[in-house]
């Protein structure tokens, strides 16, 4: 549905680009770490979502004829738009595997390139990864609470414009069991389903009415929506009509939709008047500004609900709407580079860089991922970023690799995955993770640690950058 | 960018359609109204926007090839794709101009067409003119505080994946000068600009080098970040050396970019810094998670800042993140049509109707808008449609109609206008609303009434209703 153009950017990456073309860093290899700071809805982790999309999308990415056309008007020089009209992606990518677990402040993805085309696909790269790793961790929150139920996505109508069809892919990674939206399942092979909207219920002069040319349309996928006029009095009874009619013709109902009121009374309620039917097979849907919070207390009140639509809070990732990832320099033309800040926790980490995950010797998580400069093989022991003094020894452990070689040379080193491999994969994932990590409220902190070398490394570059450019860090 | 397929869509509208396809209701000629029931930011209006993509889009809706062989393995029969091969939308939409100021629980929007028609469009509808709408109306706000400022939309890479692209174009109408998405700006003809990255000053050995080089290369619009490493011990003083090695070129430095820390302060002592240099011309540009309330409070501190630029607030509409618009059947098959609720406000309104902006003999806005049946002319009062004793007399007042015809039988009515021209109509249209409206805090409520004919109507189709199903309406 969408054609990703080279121009998916920002301006300042052109003009940047222009300037290295210009002053003769344009082979200048440089390196970018993608990672996030905070984890999302308060929560202990986020799901990592979008790089096959970006990895597809990189792998053909140029700049249209029309794209040229455009920047041509907008002052870039000829000498620069002939090489943009040969623009390709040439760069290699490390990255977490689509669908792990990750946490703030470690590399999820590294990217190698000359420095004009890692600046060309930043804004695309944080673009995608930002908001569909939003998405999955919201939607495995839900899943979390909401134990085997059925999830369906239903949130198009109120999704950020376009923006309904990367959230419909990522709800599925995150654990959702299906999408209302149509394009999204078309194009990434998810499955579809939908049920009716009052206006269909509306359009007819009466309610058993509209639910019997329903049932009679769509006899093998039949969920009829309740309370257009009134759940209880006239819902459930036409509904059970309706079902008892199907019955006659050997067809079952498959479901009906509570979409407004006290959820947990109704579904109770519902229950209780399908069963005494001997309608027991008919299952309950609800909807109607669900979240994680309103699925968890539905289910500790018992209420007898099949499967939850959840729109709008999932696929506008709220509260949060947005992931605060970043792409930052770690290496260019060989050297390490670095970004100051007045907290040691925001100045960036340089090197070219490997992430492990440490198991202890059952193979439980311990809680905390390190990281090494790449070439690194042997780890005595982790220390604190931020705080100098806490290390922890390792040399122990089980130290399982993070970052692995998804494209070279700008091709693509992985095997595609469907979106559900990547969903099953997620899933084992969050898994593996203790429920302390899980927890909404409070999680505990899952921590990170960095190897001597990197530390040393960083700390010498650091005291450079303070003599180099003034005393002390400023405050700001 | 996007090409919108007529699978840009829920399942349930397809569900329907095939439904009414089969069961002789295909022809019947169903009225939505489109309309929201909150303001979003709690604020007292919304700035409506995206209807010309929207209408853009309708005109040239099919479902493609590719779509329909989807639709098949998904069920669909053969009877129905044939009728779907040659989907087009043939309906009359009537609406209130974009970049009209609009209010809550009034048509905005009114589609007349076949109820297969109107069904599949309702879901684009909605997504498109809710993000649209939301970011217009933030925009607003922003511009609101900034008065005569620069305001820069930054977003992309924090907007919800491809949601970007209207983002970007609705945050001019909301009244926003540029933005950085070059993509949006390509297809939607507005313009673009950009600063630098701090990668890009550290992929040097030092600063001063960095913004030698950047000003060299981009002499023009040279914008220099000044916080990588320390914003008045270095990025200060290495802009200032840069600009008057410009000045020695006849080039002039246009700016200095500020992105962290305390941007008052800041903002304050660079301007001090560069006026003792003589470089009173060079702007200040701040960035760094601002939205209304921040640039509110950096004016009211007095920073010199000139220009702003906005990212994630913006394009994601925090912290609301949808505007909750729906889209409800009025009449269908000739009848007025009602969905019932346990509160007054939400029961909607039937019948085909038509809204007027209320002004007194000055001219001024008396603060409600009024809903007509369309072919009412005369109008005594107006009546609160939820308190049913409270009325106005309007004899005496000014009448605009608010919907007019946009599209006919599927083709556009309205000539094309301008992101530019629709933003300058917002501004004199949200000029016109008087201050309290306006207001952040617990804003004036701009209200609705309807006319004598039409509550009656609705009274006695509720009444109805309320006889045909149960006795009373219960409360879910």
């Amino acid at each position: 549905m969408i054609n990703f153009s080279a121009t998916y950017t920002d301006q300042y990456q052109l003009a940047m680009a222009e300037v290295y073309f210009n002053n003769g860093h344009k082979d200048h290899i440089a390196v970018f770490d993608y990672y996030y700071r905070k984890n999302p809805f308060q929560g202990g982790y986020a799901v990592f979502a979008g790089l096959e999309d970006l990895l597809r999308i990189l792998q053909d990415l140029k700049f249209t004829k029309k794209d040229l056309e455009y920047l041509r008007k907008g002052g870039f020089s000829d000498k620069f738009l002939s090489y943009l009209k040969n623009f390709r992606f040439t760069g290699t990518i490390y990255a977490s595997h689509e669908g792990d677990i990750v946490f703030p402040n470690r590399p999820i993805l590294q990217v190698e390139a000359n420095i004009i085309e890692a600046q060309i696909i930043e804004t695309m790269l944080l673009n995608l990864l930002n908001f569909q790793t939003l998405v999955a961790t919201k939607a495995s929150r839900i899943r979390l609470v909401a134990g085997n139920r059925h999830l369906m996505e239903f949130g198009m109508r109120r999704a950020q414009g376009a923006g309904s069809y990367h959230a419909s892919r990522a709800a599925i990674i995150g654990g959702f069991n299906g999408t209302s939206n149509v394009i999204a399942s078309e194009d990434f092979n998810i499955p579809v389903s939908g049920t009716m909207a009052h206006s269909f219920i509306q359009s007819f002069d009466d309610e058993l009415e509209a639910f019997r040319s329903f049932a009679k349309g769509r006899p093998n996928n039949c969920v009829l929506l309740v309370d257009t006029y009134n759940t209880l009095s006239s819902g459930l009874p036409n509904s059970i009509t309706v079902a008892k009619e199907m019955e006659q013709r050997g067809q079952k109902l498959a479901g009906i939709r509570l979409d407004s009121g006290d959820l947990a009374y109704l579904a109770r309620e519902s229950r209780k008047m399908l069963d005494n039917a001997g309608l027991d097979y008919v299952k309950i849907i609800a909807s109607n500004q669900l979240d994680e919070y309103v699925v968890k207390s539905l289910l500790e009140q018992k209420a007898p609900i099949d499967i939850f639509g959840i729109g709008t809070s999932l696929v506008t990732g709220q509260p949060d709407a947005a992931l605060d990832g970043v792409y930052k320099l770690s290496m260019s033309n060989g050297k390490p580079r670095l970004k100051i800040s007045e907290t040691l926790a925001k100045i960036t980490i340089p090197h070219i860089k490997q992430v492990y995950r440490i198991r202890d010797k059952n193979g439980e998580l311990i809680g905390a991922d390190a990281i090494t400069l790449r070439e690194e093989t042997e780890l005595e022991k982790i220390y604190d970023p931020v705080g100098p003094l806490k290390s922890l020894p390792v040399k122990e452990f089980y130290m399982e690799p993070l970052l692995h070689k998804v494209m070279e040379n700008g091709h693509i080193q992985i095997e595609s995955r469907s979106v559900w491999d990547i969903a099953e994969y997620a899933a084992e994932r969050l898994e593996s993770l203790p429920p302390e990590y899980k927890r909404f409220d409070n999680p505990h902190i899952y921590k990170i640690g960095i190897s001597r070398r990197l530390k040393e490394e960083r700390e010498n570059l650091i005291k450079k950058y303070k003599k180099m450019d003034h005393e002390d860090v400023d405050h700001n």
